[in-house]
């Protein structure tokens, strides 16, 4: 048994002495002794006895005492008035009465050893009430004040199937299978339905939590059991809010380094989103962008849809991964070969040509006249010929340019009617990549189905699209195992506190426009040949500032000749315009040329520093093509972050223009990453906008920075 | 009857005199007389005994002729040698022999009458195959000389369900249910398990074609014969490439002036996947932005996944369209609310509030504390008192700010369990408007499911994605149907063959930057002023022509001193640079500043003038951010493209910039399309490239103007 609380390990990232808290839910989920807190024949819409009837189902794995101060007895059963008249103390109660008798129910039962209680109702301060606001307040008092944990409320309870307890308030969940999939739903409903169509797919479950509002444990303390649970290898999540920014790192953190994936489903996107979120659940529903930095950051992974939670439940239950984002398709359909092709283009998925040698002996097992390329359409002739397409994916497996292969399989209605499913294992055991079969669309799944999976031993997927998102999943999720979760680079970087932010950044090669000072017109020439051509020239004087009439600045200039006669120009309608003006010297300074970039980081109350980098001034804005991380940040991770901007292709020979000093402007944005240790006590936001890309070779420029100090928030 | 020939309605875009087509599939589908050609026991894989039993099965609903050369009887039947011999003419002969032999025995059957041919077997040029493109040739030939038609070949037959009548080898497709969708594929393996999983959904048919390789009878053949079928209410099409453009717009016109929505799902948006629609179909693969503007101007309903094309499927068979496009959502369960918002605000559904009225009336029906805001989420306890429910659903139907309305939904999988279908068939009888069920995710649909949708009488969707699509597909069909297709306006524009294009623009309101000439450079200072600043100017001289060292022009100069000044400058430069220079004198032009925007019209060779608008020069081209139509475009039509594009922002108050004249940008583009007629003779593409667009009440100018004269092709 855990202890009711430990400190959990620190997330790398945090900043130090910072403590994470997680609290043990061992106790709530494997209880050994249960208590019904409100149990009666037909009261609380019929919950009381659903979950007995439930317990009762698989023969009262724990020990069952029925509370009720109103009945003596129920059931064939003693029942008992309070926790104190109870024979011993209770791991978990799970409470169906009305809210407003909940907390002193819950009091006297702490008081009575009472170690969980699963809370159900709602009216717990959702939605802006202020009475159930009040009675949240007064729970979470006892859970300090006792030690006593909640799960719930606005919460349709939990399923632990090792112990075959069910504190679930219908049969419905009943005969959800045994298997390796740990599930944390806060959404009730959902949680069920999805649970269903989950066993329907062939998914079998370890724990399932529908966590709701999270009034005391939240998300990331069933993570954490999960992550210490030797049933468990997949945790698949569905968040509206997140309760807990800090655990649910360090959560997601030690489930990476146990090598369990965490899929996570994350509601509120959209602003509006975001409303029913939190009205929702009343936790504070997070910025998408951020939270995706986030899952991206401690390899979470992220999941769109329901339907695709599935998918990727079942491919990461597979429990194998690529070394690379190489995929095969291998099928019988031009028609799905041409749809998946339009999907692959779209989500970018990697499809290169098989090598020579694998063509060549494709060549002898396919028809003549289909081509050998990938994905492979071997005709509908091999699809009655199975073992011979068995044969086939066998080939394009052991092909050196392929890290993943999907091949075409549909499961039976009835069994016996879709082939030998051990060919689709032969395919399977012929490789260490990963193998999944691919339905091209829907389809209704039963036992005989679900058999043939089984004995296939291989995932059958659903639908192209979550095909191509699964398998991306798959190669996005090993790449951040093999890179690891970077550390800051604290040792690297100087902290003198004093500093100016720009020479921060200047000690981590992020530089200004050059720039000189000259006293008078006739020094400008030297100094702008110093400087470098084209220039731009600005008047200093006091008489200047604010003085747009006198054209105190000229852009452009191309000569020293130039430059000296536009000083002496302004120098002129200055004394002409303010005679007596005070002409202290001239400016000079390189004008910049190159691609307009965005870079920047801010402080983000939730889950700490992120960084954001898009290309194209103003247009960047308006088209939100910026790609976003935690920090700290890489050089493979500032490659992926512009390769996920869309208007990357101008980094490239564009139009006639050059190719940019990509390399350059990966070190400066990895530059701006590791400076942030010494800036960020300082300022909680630093953006360089524009930051000017040149041609390769000739590196960026930081043509603005703007930081704002934390005593200005 | 139907002819074997009739020409088809011309499509109102069509250039006149240009005669469409249509080859008559009435006695392919509709048949008295079959013969099944290469019939025996075990040979052609089985098909030919498949075929034969699936007509045994419906009791012969044609007469069915065997014929083989090489046997006598089968089945109890005479067999006879060949078409000569047969007793009577045949309508249609199924062929399974090999491809070699196939185009003798048609040329003989044709000589015996025989009105169409059924090719299953492949092998007639596809994938580049050089007998097989001239076997393809002959059979084309036969076609031309005797009127023979032939469906496939590489296809796996059809389906007449009003007539009982499979074409088709195996027993797997009986069983589908008749009904109103007419469906057209050209992959053969996806046609049987799209119609399986819409079955199993809950579609009927009437009539089901594989295509094929469309070596004769096309795509719009069957879609015209579709539109005159009473069966038929929608039709749905998988399509690879196009064989006869024109054809196809006429026929999706005769289905929209029919009001028989046509629903198409389009393989080939990448290059590779334009590839492999090549190498499987043997057709033109075509532009999938081109193929897309073509579906919007003929109300043609673009679809992406197999999937969607059920849900649309069962959406439009319901027959009720919107009035316009805005959606309200009414469920149970707070995860799928903020689900739908998420996806509502990634794809721009309309989801408005409801009215004041509206509100305080759901305030009656559901809990305290419930927001009355759309998407509306009633809270579980509405979920079991669904008679409650279903009147909330009514209360929002009623709603003016709503347009369509979506309530959850799932189905049972066991009678009985899933309450009352009547409910929701009284939701539907409460209102003229769209009414669907939705469910948050795939589920399995079994008998009793199916039979609580047809209790039910409105469509059970799956997935949110998926829901959100159809429902904006619902609503742009019915936005097109109520502007109809709009006609070119050729009575507007003067035909003037020997007009410049660019007065031929500026008859439509299109003109470039203003500028003057001056022939000293004394005289540039007035000239300046007539045009207005800032300006341009450059130098006019034979010995100025590509000498930038005499920097001959000056840009953004804000005075007549200035201009003057700068012309004088240049003229000095030249001169000493080139004692004897000629200068001619000097172009003012004005400097034109605004938003820069794409707008072109390029001929395409299959469809015909298509229009392109993009914003944001060279970014726009790195993003790909560019709205498509064909002409003629009307200012809505220019409202939605604006509206497609990801950078429409910048075209509203903006960082700072006053908000563009967007209705003279609109305006703009609509000349350009009305001045098609009169340019379409001469050139093949024309571009505005930038068109600058000013601020509000500014207007527009076309910067730069290319065309290409169809003489440089």
């Amino acid at each position: 048994m855990c202890p009711k609380y430990f400190l959990g390990r620190l997330a790398k990232n945090s900043p130090p002495g910072r403590v994470i808290l997680f609290r043990s839910v061992e106790s709530f989920l494997r209880p050994q002794t249960i208590a019904i807190v409100g149990a009666s024949e037909t009261g609380g819409a019929g919950w009381p006895k659903g979950l007995y009837e439930n317990f009762k189902h698989e023969d009262f794995p724990a020990r069952v005492y029925l509370v009720n101060p109103r009945r003596d007895e129920l059931w064939g059963r003693k029942v008992y008035p309070d926790f104190a008249s109870l024979p011993e103390k209770i791991d978990l109660a799970v409470v169906i009465i009305p809210a407003e008798a909940i907390p002193g129910v819950l009091a006297e039962g702490a008081e009575a050893g009472l170690r969980n209680a699963l809370i159900y109702a709602s009216r717990f301060g959702e939605g802006g009430d202020d009475v159930g606001a009040e009675r949240a307040a007064e729970l979470r008092d006892i859970c300090d004040r006792t030690g006593l944990r909640i799960s719930g409320p606005n919460c349709m309870g939990a399923i632990s199937l090792p112990e075959r307890l069910l504190f679930y308030p219908t049969s419905r969940v009943r005969g959800l299978p045994l298997g390796s999939v740990g599930v944390v739903f806060q959404s009730g409903g959902t949680f069920q339905f999805w649970l269903e169509q989950g066993a329907a797919r062939g998914l079998g479950y370890s724990y399932a939590v529908s966590s709701g509002n999270e009034l005391d444990l939240d998300m990331a303390d069933y993570i954490n059991f999960l992550v210490d649970d030797d049933h468990t290898r997949v945790i698949a999540c569905m968040a509206e809010g997140v309760s807990r920014p800090d655990a649910l790192m360090a959560a997601v953190e030690r489930a990476f380094e146990a090598d369990k994936p965490v899929l996570m489903l994350k509601v509120g996107h959209s602003a509006a989103g975001q409303a029913a979120a939190q009205s929702h659940t009343g936790a504070l529903a997070t910025d998408h962008h951020v939270f995706t930095a986030m899952c991206r950051k401690f390899g979470v992974v992220p999941v769109d849809t329901l339907d695709a939670l599935i998918e990727m439940s079942l491919a990461f239950s597979a429990g194998r991964l690529p070394h690379g984002d190489r995929v095969a398709l291998v099928g019988y359909s031009g028609g799905a070969k041409g749809l998946f092709l339009d999907i692959a283009e779209t989500d970018g998925v990697s499809m290169p040509d098989f090598t020579p040698e694998t063509q060549a002996v494709l060549r002898e097992h396919i028809d003549a006249g289909v081509p050998t390329s990938n994905p492979l359409d071997t005709g509908a002739g091999l699809a009655r010929r199975f073992p011979e397409f068995a044969e086939v994916a066998k080939i394009v497996a052991q092909d050196p340019n392929i890290d993943m292969v999907s091949v075409q399989g549909q499961l039976p209605l009835a069994e016996g009617t879709a082939g030998d499913p051990d060919l689709f294992r032969q395919i399977r055991d012929s490789t260490d990549k990963p193998v999944v079969a691919h339905n091209r669309m829907s389809q209704n799944i039963n036992d005989a189905g679900r058999a043939f999976q089984a004995a296939a031993g291989i995932p059958f997927l659903q639908r192209l699209p979550e095909v191509a998102t699964t398998l991306k999943a798959l190669a996005a999720y090993a790449e951040r195992r093999r890179r690891g979760i970077p550390p800051f680079a604290a040792d690297k970087v100087s902290l003198d506190p004093d500093a100016a932010v720009e020479d921060v950044l200047a000690g981590h090669g992020i530089s200004g426009p050059k720039s000189a000072f000259a006293s008078n017109a006739a020094g400008v020439g030297d100094k702008a040949l110093g400087v470098g051509f084209p220039v731009a020239v600005k008047i200093v004087s006091p008489q200047a500032v604010h003085k747009t009439e006198v054209r105190g600045v000229a852009l452009n200039l191309a000569s020293p000749e130039d430059a000296v006669a536009a000083a002496q120009a302004m120098s002129d309608r200055l004394l002409a315009a303010e005679p007596g003006a005070v002409v202290e010297g001239f400016l000079i300074q390189q004008m910049v040329d190159g691609l307009e970039v965005i870079v920047g980081v801010r402080d983000d109350p939730q889950f700490g520093a992120v960084l954001a980098l898009g290309i194209g001034g103003v247009m960047v804005e308006a088209m939100r093509d910026v790609a976003f991380r935690l920090l700290p940040v890489t050089d493979e991770d500032v490659g992926d972050m512009i390769n996920e901007l869309r208007a990357k292709a101008v980094l490239g020979a564009f139009r006639g223009a050059a190719p940019r000093d990509v390399d350059a402007l990966v070190a400066a944005v990895v530059g701006l990453s590791n400076s942030w240790p010494a800036l960020q006590d300082r300022i909680s936001d630093i953006e360089i906008n524009p930051m000017m890309v040149g041609a390769e070779g000739e590196g960026v420029v930081a043509a603005d920075i703007r930081s704002l100090s934390r005593d200005q928030n």
